[in-house]
Formats: structure tokens, C-alpha cells, sequence
């Protein structure tokens, strides 16, 4: 079982730093910027939105060059720098540019990342602030970093992993994360920086990233909304010396990084806006993984299913009719209903619906389960294929509506 | 421009009636018949979701065999007799049934359809009280009918339209629907029944629901939840001997059909659950229809944007974003949005957003827009192409919440 931390210590190499620079309104850590001390090879994955944002093309276009020579990526919250046209990847690459001169790194080895309003142009002048602000506090803060990237989260989203090989050698994987709005099926809203001292190809950058994204920050709906905005990098500065040579070395890398993407991704949906609720969709018995995944996205986008998770009301159908629209394949006289307090499935769930039709439970029973503050839904989509798919989402509250409704002033 | 009346005094050949039998909790009428003198030809669209509710399966089975013969349609709410397996298939077929008992009519000349909660048995003492009570009172009720139908409506919903044929013949055409959640693209949880006098084939009546229901109640978004029980239904009795023999009748026909459809799935979405605004989207400069209509979808059901419409904040962004991950085509650098208040667009709109970024609008000026109580988004794709669509839906508000967090007890 791998541990994962809830907070980081440090990571041999890397050195960050969070700060109000004035960009938000309520004077509130707005500004980050992680630095390492030399070359990082370096994944990203990015969002799938067609309307991609400055920071997001910039992204793609340096890693499209090269995955090596990484060295810093700058973070800014209240613009996303999206819909912000020729203007805004010109900023994008001024951004670069002034961590350049403060740190002794190229401008092409600066990744940025924004996450705000969009069609804002960046706030230059409070970007200014913010690199000349952190560059000079750069160090083992990684909650003020955490704090620094935050827009509706309520709190820092860090966590780290220590990871002792077969031969006792010893690496960090460490990473902070940010929602919580516009949290979709395939990416969200959402930034994720992970850090490694461990010693990786450019190869083993990019698939170990691409493999835990499908598993984690693919995995999480809090609104059905698909930024312009999305991203996930993973650095690797090899400060440990520990390079990951063998089959065994590969998986237990992976299996790190899984867990601490997972907990990152989750932790989004935990504080997905006015969430109340934290719940696990699992789909099985679909001819395959694809198909699950479908069905589980589009019980977990469902308004009417996350407004009576709210409502604490049992009213599975919403999810059935949801799995029945989603497009995925379904035996509707032999799929199946099943739900349980808590995060993972017990081993005798409460069977709500077979055959067709709902069972004889309790409905006492299944309000208890549904006033717990953590559910986990499995629904057997009767097709008798091995295909299964797990997603986390949350409830939709009032306090959602407030938020969005609300949200530039 | 045909005028659509917003009440129906009467159908020649047509008997409807509504009443309270103890469905529904809190005593308000859940039970509605309608009734034709003779012979009607019939047509369906149905939801396409793979869990589809008994009344469904059912009416699918009877058109199937044969599109005339039709004499009545029983409609309950508070249960929607969806995933409820054999029983609910059995349930239907007795409610024909009953139906078959109290008028003069064979079950096989029964439709039926419910609407309420999934899940819940359909409760068979109530629906034999419905049949006794509305078959002695069958008449020219219409407003009761509607209201007969209604769960989450707060207005009952019936519009008519009367044609004067280019000989001088007439005839009507009226309709009642109920919404007003799990409204989504492609149907919704919406029930709708449009009945005339004019005499049409099967093939004509087939051929003309199909495509007013597609620029009409396949148009309208509350939440984007499609429904287990979406059904609409055209039922000609042909009592006013006008049949449509000419391509100029069969247009006439088809234009007064539009006209109707698209007022009662417009009132589905204005009273929409806790709808505060009637908003118009129109997608324009795509390839082709489809990826027009796929992109307005997108944008109707974003939560994000559905809670800045309630908001009552220009936060376009989040529309342009919404169809950026629609999988649409769209030219990031040649989209363009546009906004106004009302139903239709004015001849200038305010200009948000052109070459990839906004415009410099004027901010008082977008908020002047968006504290109108209908607006109008125009969303031009920019590839340049004949493809446009419109769709309409409304805003996510608190009540929206509070609705659908309490909608079984």
C-alpha cells in the first residue's frame, strides 16, 4: 500500500514560492512559481477544450520542441488568459520571459499556467509583482504555493509520496492541485504541478503522466464543464540519482504516482464548489472500459442526480435514467443498482434495483445511507463484459449556484 | 405568420378531461383522458434513452403494428412507470384496459403515459379512480387536461391554431405538454399530446411530427437530463374532411405544426424548474446543422454558464468554452459572440467577442443586457459554413436546487 502524505516536506532540487500579488481582488495568494535547480525532463497533458488558452498553446508548443530543459513554471490565478487572442500569447510568453530575468534560467525553459476568468487579458503589472515577489522567497513552502494557485478552493490541495526502492535507494514524487468549478469528465478546470527527484526518460515522463491522468484527473466531474484551461505537468529533475531501470522500478513509479494523482484528483472533487457530498461512481459489466466510463461520466454530470445527492433523497432512477441516456450500452432487464456509505464498496451494498425493477429494500435504509457525507454507487450495466470505470463527483448545492452565479465580482 | 393561440376551445370529434384521483400528495389534478369519436391516425417520437419506461415500450409496440385505429390517451403523473420491469409492462396494459372498459373503444386503441418518479410502481387504485372520474366528465376541458398533466409545471401548458385552407376549408390543430424537468436535447421529461381535425395519412402524420419535433422539442434544454418517458404524440381524426392533398396543404399543415410545437416546448422551458430567464441560443458558420445544433447543446446545458445567466453576469466565456469542448468544429480565431436582450436578435447585438478575444464593449452595457428577462446569444462558429441551428433553454438557479433535492416527498 503506498502512503500518501497530505502535505510535503521538501523535494531535493526543487524550490517554490506563493504570493499576493495583488491580481485578486481580496488581496488573498495569487502567485506561484516552482523552480528547479537544474534540467527537468517534463509531461504535460492538457485539455481537450478547442478553445485552448494562452498558457495552454505556449505549453504545447515548448513540449512539442522538446520534453528536456525545463527549469520553472510560473502560476497566476484571476485571469485564465483564455479568449485572449494574439494579446494573450503574447503575454503568455512575457510572463516567460520576466522569470528569465529573474532566475538563471532561459525563457524557453519556463512553463506558465493561468487559471481564472477568461476572455481577462493577464494583469501584466501584477505578474510583474508576483515573479519578482516569489523569486525571491523561493524555497520549501510548498502550502503557500499550494494557497498561491487557488481560485474557489477553500482549501490547498499538496501531497507527496516516499518512495523506497527494492535496492533502498529513495525518491519524492510530490504535487499540488487546484479546481473546483468547471471540473469535467476528461481534464477540468483544474492545474496540477507534480515534481520528482527520481531520474526519468523523456518517455517515461510522458506515459507514466499520460497513464495516471486517465486514472485520476480524467476521473472527475464537479460540473460537466471542460476548461480552456486544463493541465497537468510532471517534472522529473533527477536530483536522487535513482533512475527507474527496470520493470519493477517502472511500476512501483507508477503505482506512486497513481496514488498521489488520485488523492490529488480527489481532493478537487472534495472541495469541488459547494460540494456536500464526496461520491464514487462505479460502473461493471460493460463489454469495455470505454463504455463504463461513459455510463459513469454521465450518471456523475447528471443535475438531477447531483441535486438529490444534495437533497439526501434516494431517488436512484435519476441514475439509471442517466447510465440509459449516456449512450453506453445497456441490458435494462439485467442491470443493476447498488449503493453504500463511504468511499469504498462494502461487501454487502444495499441492492436498490435488478430486473428491471427495484428490489424490496427498506427505504429507511437507503436515507441512512444517503445522509452519509461520503457514497459509493455501483451500477451493473447487465452486459456481462469485463469493462468497469471509476469516477468521483459531488452533489450540486445551493451554495454552487451562489458561487457561479457570482463569480467575476 | 400563423397565429398561435395560447388556449384551445375545441377540437371537432375530440372529448378531454382532467381531475384529482389521489396520485399525486398534495390533492392537485394528476390524471388526464383524451378521447376521439372515431378512428384517429397516430404518430409517436420517443425518448432514445436505452432505459425506456413502460408507457414507451408500450405505445413503441402499438405503433409498430400500425399507425391508425387510435381512440384515447390515458395520462397519469407521480409515478413514471420507469424501471419497474414486468409489473409496469402489466400495469400499462391494464390501464388500457380499464381504459377499454369505461369507453367505447378496444385497449388495443389505447395509449398511455405517465410521468413522475422512477421507481415507483404505478399506483393502479389511483389510476381506476382517474378513469371513473375523467371518462363522465369528457368535454372541451382543455385547460383542465393540461393541468392534469403538470408535476413540476407551475402553469399548465395548451396552445391551438387554426388553419383556413387556400379553398376556404378549416380546421385546428391544439396540443398540451407538460416539462419541466430532465429537459433535454434530443426530448426531454416532457409529455406532450397535439390532436386535429384535418385528415392525414399515417405516412403524413409520421412525416410531419418527425420534423416539427425536431425544430421544436428536440430544441429545448432545462438541465440536460433526457428522460425515461419523453413521448409526443399526433392524433388526426380527420373529422373536419380536409385532407392535405397538395404540397401547398401539406406546408400549410406543416407550418401551423411548427408554429404549435414550438410554442408548447418554448413554455416548457420558460417554466422551466426555477427558470428565472428564457434564453435563445443560435449557432451559426458551421460545416453543417448537426455540428450547429451540437454546439448551441453544449452551451444550453453548461452548468457554468447556466449560473451565470441566473447570476445575471456576462461571464460570455464561459459560452464560448462550453462550445469549445462540444466537440464542435469551431475557428478559435474567426468565432464570434454575440448578445442581446429578447427572444429574437436585433439588428446589432452587442459584439463580445471576434478574432479570438473580446471586444472592447462596453462592461455597463453587457450587464444592461443581462437583467433582461429573455436574451439571445448568437455564436458564430467561424468555419464559414451553412450550418445554423437554435436551441432554447434557461437558467440553473437556487430553486432549480431546492426543487429537484426534494422532488419525491
Amino acid at each position: 500500500m503506498t502512503e500518501v502524505l497530505p502535505y510535503i516536506d521538501s523535494v531535493p532540487g526543487f524550490q517554490v514560492a506563493g504570493t499576493a500579488a495583488g491580481l485578486r481582488p481580496d488581496g488573498k495568494a495569487d502567485f506561484a512559481l516552482i523552480y528547479s535547480e537544474s534540467d527537468c525532463v517534463c509531461a504535460g497533458v492538457f485539455t481537450r477544450n478547442v478553445m485552448k488558452a494562452a498558457p495552454v498553446l505556449h505549453g504545447m508548443a515548448r513540449l512539442e520542441q522538446s520534453n528536456e530543459g525545463i527549469r520553472a513554471i510560473a502560476i497566476n490565478t484571476r485571469s485564465a488568459n483564455a479568449c485572449t487572442g494574439r494579446r494573450g500569447l503574447g503575454d503568455a510568453e512575457q510572463t516567460a520571459a520576466w522569470v528569465a530575468d529573474a532566475l538563471p534560467v532561459t525563457a524557453d525553459a519556463v512553463l506558465v499556467m493561468s487559471t481564472g476568468v477568461i476572455g481577462l487579458p493577464l494583469p501584466m503589472e501584477g505578474i510583474r509583482k508576483g515573479i519578482e515577489a516569489t523569486h525571491k522567497q523561493l524555497g520549501q513552502d510548498w502550502e503557500m504555493a499550494a494557497r498561491a494557485i487557488m481560485t474557489t478552493d477553500t482549501w490547498p490541495k499538496l501531497a507527496s509520496v516516499q518512495v523506497t526502492t527494492a535496492g533502498g535507494a529513495r525518491y519524492t514524487l510530490a504535487g499540488i492541485s487546484k479546481g473546483s468549478g468547471m471540473i469535467a469528465p476528461d481534464m477540468a478546470t483544474m492545474l496540477a504541478v507534480i515534481v520528482t527527484d527520481a531520474a526519468l526518460t523523456a518517455a517515461q515522463t510522458i506515459r507514466s503522466l499520460e497513464r495516471a491522468n486517465e486514472l485520476s484527473f480524467n476521473r472527475i466531474v464537479v460540473d460537466g464543464d471542460m476548461s480552456t484551461n486544463d493541465t497537468a505537468y510532471l517534472l522529473a529533475n533527477g536530483h536522487s540519482g535513482v533512475a527507474l531501470e527496470s520493470a519493477t522500478d517502472l511500476e512501483q513509479f507508477q503505482t506512486a504516482l497513481d496514488a498521489l494523482t488520485r488523492k490529488l484528483a480527489q481532493d478537487i472533487v472534495r472541495d469541488g464548489e459547494g460540494a456536500t457530498k464526496f461520491v464514487t461512481i462505479q460502473v461493471r459489466g460493460s463489454q469495455n472500459a470505454a463504455e463504463a466510463k461513459r455510463a459513469a461520466n454521465s450518471i456523475a454530470r447528471s443535475p438531477l442526480f447531483k441535486t438529490a445527492l444534495f437533497g439526501e433523497d434516494a431517488n436512484w432512477g435519476r441514475a439509471v435514467a442517466a447510465a440509459g441516456y449516456s449512450g453506453a450500452e445497456l441490458q435494462p432487464e439485467r442491470t443493476q443498482l447498488f449503493v453504500a456509505a463511504g468511499e469504498t464498496l462494502p461487501k454487502e451494498p444495499l441492492h436498490l434495483f435488478e430486473n428491471g425493477m427495484p428490489t424490496d429494500y427498506a427505504e429507511a435504509d437507503a436515507a441512512a445511507i444517503m445522509a452519509a457525507d461520503s457514497l459509493v454507487f455501483l451500477l451493473d450495466c447487465g452486459c456481462g463484459g469485463p469493462g468497469e470505470a471509476t469516477v468521483w463527483t459531488c452533489d450540486f448545492s445551493h451554495d454552487y449556484v451562489s458561487i457561479n452565479g457570482d463569480y467575476r465580482s
